[in-house]
């Protein structure tokens, strides 16, 4: 099996991780699905998980990065902000950048593991 | 309190990670005590955990990354091999590339957070 590579950004601040890729997921698959309870299942963890960790990044933010139609739980369905979906577009482009820039020197490091 | 920023890379292979950041402070804690165990003290853990690592690390490299003298656990200490080196120095510069690369785009990010 050719090796994965991951690379992976965390901004952590005041021992909380702000961003990092949990998070990015579930604002990924809220944008999917269009709920958090639906974005929970996908992800397999609880609603009640999926809306700690959206209030988590909700605080981390200047702006919320989803916003709740009238209805809440049951009712109305969550959609991203463009706020949100700039923190999602952002995060994935300085994973691409990093990835590409590392690539020549990754190759490298590659050719010091077992076939 | 600034946020810190963390790149990680991971290389997975067989569902095991091949290299990542907790091998390779191992690698490094090795290299600064001289023995395992007191590697494994440095990093809070076990002996055999530390073992484990150090086995899993050497059997996904073409070569060993550490040798250990005659002597074994309470004798004669165990060093880094070129290889081990070699992966350490690779890691640690692949990450720094990363960073370097996505450094502009992080900062925009970084201005989504409150302040």
């Amino acid at each position: 099996m050719p090796p994965q590579i991951q690379f992976r950004l965390r901004i952590r601040r005041n021992d909380e991780i702000a961003v990092g890729p949990g998070k990015i997921s579930l604002l990924e698959a809220i944008d999917r699905t269009g709920s958090i309870s639906a974005a929970g299942r996908e992800l397999e963890m609880s609603y009640r998980r999926a809306w700690m960790l959206l209030d988590e990044i909700n605080r981390s933010l200047k702006e919320p990065a989803v916003s709740t139609a009238a209805g809440g739980r049951q009712g109305g369905g969550t959609t991203l902000t463009p706020v949100g979906r700039e923190l999602i577009q952002r995060y994935r482009q300085i994973e691409a950048t990093a990835e590409q820039a590392a690539a020549a020197e990754l190759k490298k490091l590659i050719k010091l593991l077992a076939p």
